[in-house]
């Protein structure tokens, strides 16, 4: 190796030993007859001496020619440190240089390369591999190591057998948008990228793979919000001759044994809920469950405390419900108008906000005065479990919209009255998902059709399948995801595994019998000849790393991320092919 | 879980107990009263038992009712076996059955589940998902899981990172054809799959990550001999600050790790030869030495055994040089003859083929003995430290085909000796590979032009790259590859990490430095920032795993690998997509 150590490991245990460190320069102090510099490698920091006493005019003049990221190696003495750094793990020490190399001279980087530094997000998307140098990044990308460490470590000792799958597969028309690759060697036909192994996973398990896992690139061609990708990392497993309830299991514990590893933190049993019950007490799919202020109903299936007022808007609403700030009865009218301006942006769309003080004084004020008195002030004020100081937030509507728009006021206000630290973390299954959801056709918007709310392999569940044919929109399926702070972390269900149901589910979601075997034919005919009951789920792997570091985006935790139209702004691509090369693959650019 | 227990885990200390097994039916034996069915899955074999005394008539007509490969469920009581069968782990009990499940019936598979099948392999490739039941091809996955997982242990222990690195990147001129993905974003642009990730890990080593590993999918457009696939997978490494014996101690400690975690077996020292020499003594750059029968030569720079005796065909040869096969002086005329033509074949092109016969009663008895005295003949003998019994095979030539010519051949006596055995594992070097190759220019066949033997970030030897302005082809690179029975396994390079030299090496290949700047502008420029000296190599990890497997193919060792003509039969892909699709992507299908 070209050094002894590396820049993190020297201790007061090594004075005296002459070492070799390379690395790249930190900072450069020069003060009179002294030169310092901090030499920074992946380890950590050690401090080097130059002096007028131990060193040769030469090699001081050398030294005092170095500046920021420039690559050298320098050979010296371990010294103790006259006033020792406690911030670093080598600060007991220095090393009196007495050779130094230069092993690669550095420009000057466009921004600093510190834990703060002034460069923005482009210019550090163009110049990534200098940002993956500052130490939070690298941090990230060391920790998602771990996580994939770890979630291997537990799949292994279970048996699990990671298997890879390919990634040239087949087109199909249900879901997102394909990425395509041309097949030279097969004119005018195209491979696809996969959305995910799942077709694949399920053969496995008609194999008698039993246990299936990998952690593996999955691709989506969908226009870019914020923090999605084009190319994202799953864990995605698969398990047969198990119920939903040994998934549930089996996989609470793999998140069990992550937080215990990487975070070193013992979670307590998940909670679960059902999609109907987290709808109905969230308004979200996905809770974030690391605070209350939970929905109550004013109005609704169960009971109606607002009508009868000639309040129209609350009589005519399906649902009126609300949530209680603890503490907010000192709103002022500006922040509450602040408030109602916010929830009727467009990207939330209520009409409007209605609110009631409970005051400290055990009054109660709000903005419906005029149509209700205080004694049913009072009775909201018990629904809701409200103490004097608290500020209930009301939205009327129909059910699911008003709920939805409860949601984001929820999630607010939980954001602004600090309940949703990162660091506290509150994982939640979320069970017994609807198997279809109704939308418009794309072939035809006039129309519309049933499409499947996980994927067409879901298994309903058995009560509820004498429905598929009567209702539809009832059918709860076996499916359930998992929730960690309010974000959707992994989802799955168990799966169809009869030809029968498969082809009757293919044929409710608008396929024709041809048009099912042509895509899924293998899998059909692959349940001919004996596919156990299987069951399987998978996380999205960059979304639970950036919510173990603690962060929001997931482009923090891939190396190399694309920016939102899909570019990678450091080695430009996608870019033009040579028009040879499209030839060969019998394509032309048609652009339009 | 549907089961209690596995098909491999029941054994005497069971009996008595109440067990419930899934699985599928391998066999079923019907014997009057008696039932017996072998239930299979991943972990092993059990026999159930059914029989009149202890099954209901119900019972029973179900069971005879199943037939191989259905799924079934079969709860009942742990009992001694009256014969053992000592060839399963579980041949000491079977289980009682009391209580039967379907769970899925099967029609009969078009081939064989056993070891031994009688399905083709067209027909076994459509129904992989069968062939993947088959305990041969199963444990062929197995093992692959367990080379991944040893090696991620190894390398994770010695502080290497893994490192996702993209999918979707640029394509690059040099080299094998790229695999290519229109952007529906960017109209008119393509991404392109990796051929390696070299650049990427190369620029985490400028960013610091110091040791980065990746097991890893690559994809390569190339026609397909049988034994290559569109896509497959390396071990991809890289390290900073370390020299090129670095590396080589430590990836032969991970050969080492991998050969005793995985075979159980204690690797000695790995040898190490130069590309010079072995092509002197084996005619090859990955040469198998489970066995000798290295070159002797008659005539070349060293000395002339055979000129002045007007034998023309020896004269005219740069070369005369031969291989010595122990025994196999009794060879016929007609073995003599058969082996003469075998090595004329058009894919060998040799022009004949020399022998000399020692015979045991020590008499030397040659197919030139019109040119050669018994006295030049014992010369010889000598010069091959022949023994009575050998049999010399001598090819003249131009010397880097008579040795490409005589690998083959010493290759081929091998085979017929019985000395590639493929549990014989011998693991070697080879080092100093020529920096550069001449070769036809693929645009204008007319000029030849240099290219990169390894790659172009390959660093030539020091001390040889004054070299570089006078004589390119001399150029020795500091490349290295590891080769286990003859076959090479990985490779890899020091690699450049100056500017200036990346530039002058572009050059060489032919780039104009637009060119340069424009395919890999981004690494020309993360050298000018502080680039640390680095290394790397990459494994072909389908390849290693069937070596490990002691199989010749590495298609076997894939889950679900495609056909010569790059078509994966199973799921019928590639496949024509729509015109729709091809409009968003905006391209079109250009047939010629």
């Amino acid at each position: 190796m070209l050094r002894t150590h590396t820049c993190g490991e020297l201790r007061l245990d090594h004075v005296n030993q002459e070492v070799t460190l390379c690395g790249w320069v930190q900072k450069v102090r020069d003060k009179g007859g002294m030169l310092w510099i901090d030499l920074r490698d992946r380890y950590g920091l050690t401090q080097l001496l130059f002096d007028d006493s131990s060193s040769t005019r030469e090699l001081l003049e050398t030294a005092r020619t170095l500046s920021r990221e420039f690559v050298i190696s320098a050979k010296g003495e371990v010294i103790e440190r006259f006033s020792k750094n406690d911030k670093i793990d080598t600060g007991a020490i220095e090393v009196r240089v007495t050779e130094l190399v230069i092993l690669n001279p550095a420009k000057l980087p466009p921004f600093l390369i510190e834990d703060e530094t002034d460069g923005g997000d482009d210019l550090r998307m163009k110049y990534r591999y200098l940002d993956l140098r500052r130490s939070p990044v690298r941090k990230n990308l060391e920790l998602r190591h771990q996580v994939a460490r770890h979630t291997r470590n537990y799949l292994d000792d279970l048996r699990f057998i990671e298997v890879e799958t390919p990634v040239l597969i087949k087109s199909t028309p249900e879901g997102a948008r394909d990425f395509v690759v041309p097949s030279r060697m097969n004119p005018g036909e195209f491979y696809a990228l996969p959305q995910s192994p799942q077709t694949f996973k399920q053969l496995l398990m008609v194999s008698g793979f039993d246990r299936y896992y990998q952690i593996v690139k999955c691709f989506r061609d969908e226009d870019l919000r914020a923090d999605r990708q084009p190319e994202f990392t799953q864990i995605d497993c698969e398990m047969s001759f198990v119920t939903q309830e040994d998934i549930l299991n089996t996989f609470e514990g793999l998140i069990r044994h992550l937080f215990l590893k990487v975070k070193n933190l013992e979670l307590p049993e998940v909670p679960r809920i059902t999609y109907a019950e987290a709808m109905k007490r969230f308004g979200s799919d996905k809770p974030d469950i690391r605070f209350g202020m939970e929905f109550v109903e004013l109005k609704g299936e169960d009971r109606d405390l607002t009508s009868g007022k000639d309040f129209v808007v609350f009589d005519s609403a399906e649902l009126v419900a609300g949530i209680c700030a603890p503490g907010c009865a000192v709103y002022t009218r500006k922040q509450l108008d602040e408030l109602t301006e916010w929830i009727k942006r467009p990207q939330i769309g209520a009409k409007g906000l209605i609110y009631v003080r409970y005051n400290e004084d055990g009054s109660l004020k709000s903005s419906v005065d005029k149509f209700y008195d205080e004694a049913t002030l009072r009775q909201w004020a018990d629904a809701f479990g409200a103490k004097p100081g608290d500020l209930m937030l009301i939205l009327p509507g129909e059910t699911d919209k008003a709920r939805k728009q409860l949601n984001e006021l929820r999630l607010e206000m939980g954001t602004r009255l600090g309940y949703r630290k990162p660091d506290n973390y509150r994982v939640l299954w979320v069970l017994d998902f609807p198997l279809l959801e109704y939308g418009e056709d794309e072939t035809d918007p006039s129309t519309g059709r049933w499409y499947a709310m996980h994927h067409p392999f879901t298994s309903p569940k058995p009560e509820d399948i004498a429905l598929l044919d009567t209702a539809p929109g009832k059918v709860r399926a076996n499916a359930y995801d998992l929730v960690i702070n309010g974000v959707e972390v992994g989802g799955g269900s168990v799966r169809i595994f009869q030809k029968e149901l498969q082809q009757k589910m293919f044929a409710l979601l608008g396929f024709s019998p041809e048009e099912a075997q042509a895509q899924f034919g293998f899998l059909l005919n692959a349940f001919e000849f004996g596919a156990p009951p299987h069951a399987g789920i998978a996380f999205g792997f960059d979304r639970l790393c950036s919510l173990f570091g603690g962060v929001d985006s997931i482009r923090d935790f891939i190396a190399f991320p694309k920016n939102n139209s899909g570019r990678d702004v450091m080695i430009d691509s996608p870019s033009p092919i040579a028009p040879q090369q499209m030839k060969e693959l019998s394509i032309q650019v048609a652009l339009s």
